[in-house]
């Protein structure tokens, strides 16, 4: 199953030539769920090819506009561009009061219908549960109400060894059950224990967003295991007190982070930009946790 | 004095890759104005090195996205960035609304203060008055209330005749009455004349926006005579129905309006996703007025 995420902006509130604001596309089963919106996701959108009619499910972190700011638009352009499939959108409130205000006075009525979820950054709770994953918010600690998500893989099915199936000349209607777990009975009425049929299952992957936040433990144990956690990293950790006025997370913390809670891979983003050249973040990323890339504009990410 | 507008971006509601919505920057005698601020905006400014913390006044010619999705983020950037001297924002009244909810929600108070002044797109009248400009509104006729803006220079000052002032030896404290016209008396009594010694000054230059309307004559009185008129020209003139539908304007359309209000040069933009090749449009402008060209972004015209 295909479970990849496009990085769309990687730069934190004030803008820089060449980076925009924060989103991220995530493909999981050729299904499109985009994660922030930050001012020009439209754009980059279009310059990396992403489709965005094909986008069903928009989550947004929290109401800081270099998080949200590219939304109207996105919506503005669907509506114009025909979509009449229903879009879902979650988020803080008054996300939907600053969307209507804004359709109001455009006297725009869009042709498709938004199902809205408010997100309540004080508890994590389920979002969304349909047949490839389950999204759940993760509270975290920023200056106003902000959520990250948890992308979690439902339990795969178990994998038929193939030559064992051939062998016995298993018919396909069995197949579906084997897959959960059952024993065959052959004809001759042998039975094959499934464990000789069958291998156990893929791990469930998961991709954990961790947008704006103060550094703290209190996420930790949910983001526990990630096959991938990306995690902001706003500023170098000689600024740690100004990260810690602003309630964000220097690239050392991210790190710390990424080997606290056990990720197999960890991707840094939300850049200030004061830096013009991102590799002394990423360094000091990999000082605690090597296998650290940056989720720079462009770059997809297999979550494997 | 320098009289030049800048494009930051030429299409229209739909995105298209590497053009943007609409925003222009104007440079009047070094003091810049900005008009509409589509998404993308502040983007477009750093590529086109526009600083943004010099722009003073604001103008927002109606609450299509098109034409102001990039405004708060714009406010937002000037305030992480320190300004604190005040800015002037002209646009239908809703407008601060729409900032002010978003601020609200985002728990920002801005640094600096905004004075805001509501547009009324059923009368023109003059917004702002200064040393250099009087610009006023232009009522359009769109779905939704919509002005243009005039920017017309204030009447110059006689030009001295250099050779003829070193010649009488005029000293330099005359020379402010006599760019207002009065004769000069010499020390011996006798009277020279004004106009032996100036010269009759520059006509005033003015730049006509119209952004987003049917074509009509309902604005060519105010608009007449402008040094360099800007037209939306949205579509071909094939698609004169589907202009009329939308309250826009084709290109032939944009020509007819410069030829029969006297503009000298006709600037054309708002150009349609559709037209990935904008050499048709300008084709057809220039069928009827010669002196076209496309607004596009990055494109400099000098007012002249």
């Amino acid at each position: 199953m295909r479970f990849e995420v496009t990085i769309l902006g990687s730069s934190s509130a004030t803008p820089i030539y060449n980076r925009n604001p924060t989103s991220q596309a995530l493909n999981i089963n050729d299904h499109l769920y985009l994660i922030d919106c930050g001012e020009g996701t439209q754009q980059q959108m279009l310059r990396f090819d992403i489709k965005a009619s094909r986008i069903s499910h928009i989550f947004i972190s929290h109401l800081h506009g270099d998080h949200y700011l590219g939304l109207v638009g996105l919506l503005s352009s669907l509506h114009l561009n025909g979509r009449t499939k229903p879009l879902y959108l979650y988020g803080p409130a008054p996300l939907m009061e600053i969307i209507e205000i804004q359709l109001k006075y455009s006297e725009t009525t869009l042709q498709f219908p938004i199902t809205f979820k408010a997100t309540d950054a004080s508890i994590k709770e389920v979002l969304l549960d349909n047949q490839d994953i389950i999204v759940e918010t993760i509270p975290l600690q920023h200056r106003i109400a902000t959520t990250g998500f948890l992308f979690r893989q439902k339990k795969r099915s178990r994998k038929l060894i193939k030559e064992r199936i051939d062998q016995l000349a298993i018919p396909v209607p069995y197949f579906s059950a084997l897959k959960k777990g059952a024993d065959y009975t052959a004809p001759d009425g042998t039975i094959h224990k499934n464990d000789t049929l069958t291998l156990d299952p893929d791990e469930p992957r998961s991709y954990a967003y961790c947008s704006d936040t103060l550094y703290g433990e209190s996420y930790f144990d949910q983001i526990t295991d990630a096959t991938v956690l990306y995690h902001e990293a706003t500023f170098l950790h000689a600024m740690i007190d100004r990260a810690n006025d602003t309630h964000h997370t220097t690239a050392l913390q991210a790190g710390e982070a990424a080997l606290k809670t056990n990720a197999k891979k960890l991707l840094i983003g939300h850049f200030s930009a004061r830096y013009k050249n991102l590799i002394e973040l990423l360094d000091e990323a990999r000082s605690i946790f090597p296998n650290t890339e940056l989720a720079i504009e462009g770059k997809t990410f297999v979550i494997e």
